[in-house]
C-alpha cells in the first residue's frame, strides 16, 4: 500500500476553492421560518442588508484577500437547494409539526439562488458589503455573508501556521470545548442549542463543536441552528424569529401610531403561520421597556420570550415580572437565553431561575468560535469580533434598532431620534458587546 | 474525487498487525553503545533478561492479550537492519566522534536478529518474560519488549472509546505536553533531551512527543535516546550507558574483591572504546554512597555523573561535594538527571543548580506517556506503570542491583544481602517509585 495517495494529494493541491458555504441549508433555521412568512405577506418589499463591523479596530479589509472574498460570495450564489435537501423540508417534523413549509413555498425556494451583492472598501479599512432588492431574496445572504467572512479571516490568521502549530491549535480548541461540556454535564435540566452559525470559526469546527455537544451532555443538547447540520447530524433545527421583522415593520409605517404597532403586527402575522413553540417573542428591537408596557394581552400568552439585549438574568427577571402582572405563572413559560453567552453565565443563569421558568440557552460565539490562548503566541487574530448583517432600508425608508443595549443599536441617528421619541427609550443601558 | 479511498479502507480493515516496533533502531541508543563493547569485550558471557513489574496491582497479562503480545514480539524477532540503517549507523557522528561504531561490529550487527523469548502467565496475573542466551543477543530485547507491553497496555485501554473520545483524548494530552514546553521555555539554559522510548504511550505519540519539543524549546531540547527517531528527525541520538554493565560485571565476579572493584572495572572497559562526553558514571549500581566512597581518583577526571535513583537535587548535591572533595571543580562537570522527572522537578532542579554545575535532563516517561486526566471518564487505565525489564543472571550467577532507593532493588534476596555486605548498604533511603 503506497503510503501517498497521489490522485487526492494532486487534487488537494490544484483545486480552485475550499468553500465556506456548502448549501443554502448553511443557514439558521429561523431565517427559512421567516423567508416563508416574507414570501407569504411581505412579497413585494424590498430590503436591504448590510454588513456592519461593530468592532472597528479589526481592518477587515486589511486581514481578507478581497478577492478570496468575492470567489466565497460567488460561490455561494451558485448554490441552490438539492433534490435530497427539498424532501427533507417537505418531510421533517419541525417543532413537532409536519409539512411546516408549503408546498408552494417549497417549489418556489427549489429555484431560489442567493442575488447579486455590492462589495466595497471604505477608508476605514472596512469592506462595505450590501444587499438590495426583494426582501426574500436579500434575507438569506445575512447568514452566509457572516458565516463567509467570519471564516476568511480565522484562515487568514492560520495561514502563517505551520502543520504542528495548527495541531496544537486545534487541540488546545478541542481541550477547551471539551471541558466545557464537562461543566455543563453538571446541570441536571439543562436544554442548550447551537445559535452559532454566523460567528463560527470554520464550518468544520462548528460541526465538531455540534458532535463534541451530542457527545458530551446528550439529551441537554436539544439541537441547533443550522439546518445542514440538523439534516446531517438527525438533531432537531431549532429558531424562531429575529430583530428583521419589526425593523422593517417599523420601516413599512407611514404613521407614528403604525411605527408604535409595527412589533406587534409582526407578531400576529407569524401567529398566521406558526404556533405552539414557535410563538415566542422577540421583545428588545425598540427597548424591552416600551414592548412590555404598550403590549396588547395576547401577547403574555405567547408560549416565550428571547431576551436578547440585556444581561440574562436582568433581562429575564423583567419578563417574569411582566407575566406575574398578567397573571400568567411563570412556571409555565419559557426563556431562551441568546446574548453573549458562555460557560459561567449559561451556568449562573441556569442556577438562578431553576425552577421559576423553563429555559433554554442559544449558545452562539463562544461555543463555535472560542480559540483564546490557542495560538501557539500570543495574538487576537482569533478572538471573535462583532459583526452583523442588518437589514438597513425597507422599501426605501431607513430601518432602525434600538435594542436595550443602545451599543447594539443601528440605522441612521435621524430615525434612531423619531424612534426613541415614539417608543420611549426607558430602561435603556449601555452594556460592552463583546460579540 | 471519491471521499473514501477503497482500497485504503480495505487494507485498514484487514490487515494482520499493527507492528509497534518497526526497527532495531526504535531503541536506546546506549543499547548499542553496550552491546558494541559487549561484542569487543564479553562475547561469551550468557545474559539473561527478565520483565519485571513493580506496579503489581496492574494485572498486566489480564490486560493484555498473551496472542497479540506474541505476535508483536514475533514481529520484532524478524526485523533486520536495513540498508539505509547500516550507513547511517556507518556514516553518522555520534557525540561528535565519527565512526564510532566499529565496521567489524556493524558487519556482526547487520546479520543481528532478535533471539527467542519465553513467555508464561503465572498465578499473581503477571507475564513471565524471559530472554536466554548470550548477553550480545538478549541485551538488545530490553526495550522492544518494554516498549510492546506499555503500547500493548495503552491499546488495550483504548479499545472502548469512539473516534470522538479518542480525538478528545489526544487533543487533551498535546495540550497538556504542549503547556509543558512553554514552561520549559522560560529556564534559558535548559537542556533536556527524550529518554522516554521503553515507557512511551506508543511509537506514534513519542514522535509527536518529540516534534513538540523541537518545535517548543528549539536549541534547548539537545536530542533523544531513540535511534530510529534521531535517524528520521535529524536529532542528536542520546545516552551512555546503563546499570546492565556494574550488574553483569559484579555476577561474573568470582570473589568478594572482584565484586568490590566490579564497578570500577566496566568503567576500564568503557574507556577503552568511547571518551569525551560519553565519560559518564552511573553511580548507583550498587549505592552511590558506597561507589563515591570506593572510588579511585581517576573517576573524578570523567566528564560526569548520572545519578538516577536519587531525588536529583539531592543526588546532585552528592555528587558536587564529593568532586570538590576531590578537588575538582563542578563547573567543569556535567550532571545528567533521569529519574522520575516532570517539569516541576526539572524546573526546581536546574534552578536549584543553575551556574554551579553543568547540567542536561533526560526526560522519560512524564515526557512520553501522560495521559492523566485526558481519558473522558476517570481511570487509570493510561497512567504508566513502573515496568522494567532487567538482567538477572550472568553465566548462570543472579545478578543484583541495590540503587540508592531500596524500592529500585531487584535480584535474588540472598545476593542481597551479600552485596550490602560488601559494599555496606549505607545512605539508601526507601522513596516511592511512581515509574
Amino acid at each position: 500500500m503506497a503510503r501517498t495517495d497521489i490522485a487526492r494529494r494532486v487534487y488537494n493541491h490544484t483545486w480552485k476553492l475550499d468553500p465556506i458555504i456548502r448549501s443554502l441549508l448553511d443557514t439558521d433555521f429561523y431565517k427559512l421560518l421567516m423567508l416563508q412568512m416574507i414570501w407569504d405577506l411581505y412579497p413585494d418589499v424590498d430590503a436591504t442588508f448590510s454588513l456592519i463591523n461593530r468592532s472597528r479596530k479589526v481592518r477587515l479589509a486589511e486581514v481578507i484577500d478581497e478577492g478570496e472574498l468575492r470567489e466565497q460570495l460567488d460561490h455561494a450564489r451558485t448554490l441552490k437547494l438539492s433534490k435530497k435537501e427539498l424532501i427533507w423540508l417537505a418531510g421533517n417534523t419541525f417543532y413537532g409539526r409536519k409539512q411546516i413549509f408549503q408546498p408552494d413555498f417549497l417549489q418556489w425556494f427549489s429555484e431560489f439562488q442567493l442575488p447579486e451583492y455590492e462589495l466595497a472598501r471604505n477608508g476605514d479599512g472596512q469592506f462595505e458589503l450590501t444587499f438590495h432588492g426583494r426582501w426574500t431574496d436579500t434575507t438569506l445572504w445575512e447568514i452566509p455573508a457572516l458565516a463567509i467572512i467570519n471564516e476568511l479571516r480565522s484562515r487568514a490568521a492560520m495561514k502563517a501556521l505551520g502543520p504542528f502549530a495548527l495541531d496544537v491549535l486545534y487541540a488546545r480548541a478541542k481541550s477547551k470545548m471539551w471541558e466545557k461540556t464537562e461543566r455543563l454535564r453538571a446541570l441536571p435540566d439543562l436544554r442548550i442549542s447551537d445559535f452559532g452559525t454566523r460567528r463560527r470559526h470554520s464550518f468544520l469546527w462548528q460541526r465538531w463543536c455540534v458532535e463534541a455537544l451530542k457527545e458530551g451532555i446528550g439529551g441537554a443538547f436539544t439541537g441547533t441552528s443550522n439546518v445542514l447540520l440538523a439534516m446531517d447530524t438527525d438533531l432537531e433545527a431549532l429558531g424562531t424569529n429575529a430583530h428583521e421583522l419589526p425593523m422593517v415593520a417599523a420601516a413599512l409605517a407611514k404613521t407614528d401610531d403604525a411605527l408604535k404597532a409595527a412589533p406587534y403586527k409582526v407578531l400576529q402575522d407569524w401567529n398566521t403561520l406558526y404556533g405552539g413553540n414557535l410563538l415566542i417573542v422577540l421583545p428588545d428591537a425598540f427597548g424591552t421597556a416600551a414592548f412590555l408596557r404598550d403590549a396588547p394581552d395576547w401577547v403574555a400568552d405567547w408560549t416565550g420570550f428571547r431576551p436578547d439585549s440585556a444581561p440574562p438574568i436582568e433581562g429575564g427577571e423583567r419578563i417574569i415580572a411582566w407575566w406575574k402582572e398578567r397573571g400568567r405563572d411563570p412556571r409555565d413559560k419559557l426563556l431562551i437565553f441568546s446574548d453573549g453567552l458562555d460557560v459561567d453565565t449559561i451556568i449562573d443563569t441556569y442556577k438562578h431561575f431553576e425552577g421559576r421558568v423553563r429555559m433554554s440557552f442559544g449558545w452562539g460565539t463562544n461555543l463555535t468560535n472560542d480559540f483564546e490562548g490557542c495560538l501557539p503566541t500570543f495574538s487576537e487574530a482569533l478572538d471573535p469580533i462583532s459583526l452583523v448583517c442588518k437589514v438597513t432600508r425597507a422599501n426605501g425608508q431607513p430601518a432602525v434598532k434600538l435594542a436595550d443595549n443602545p451599543n447594539k443599536a443601528t440605522g441612521d441617528p435621524g430615525e434612531i431620534a423619531r424612534y426613541l421619541r415614539v417608543f420611549g427609550g426607558v430602561a435603556r443601558e449601555a452594556q460592552a458587546v463583546r460579540v
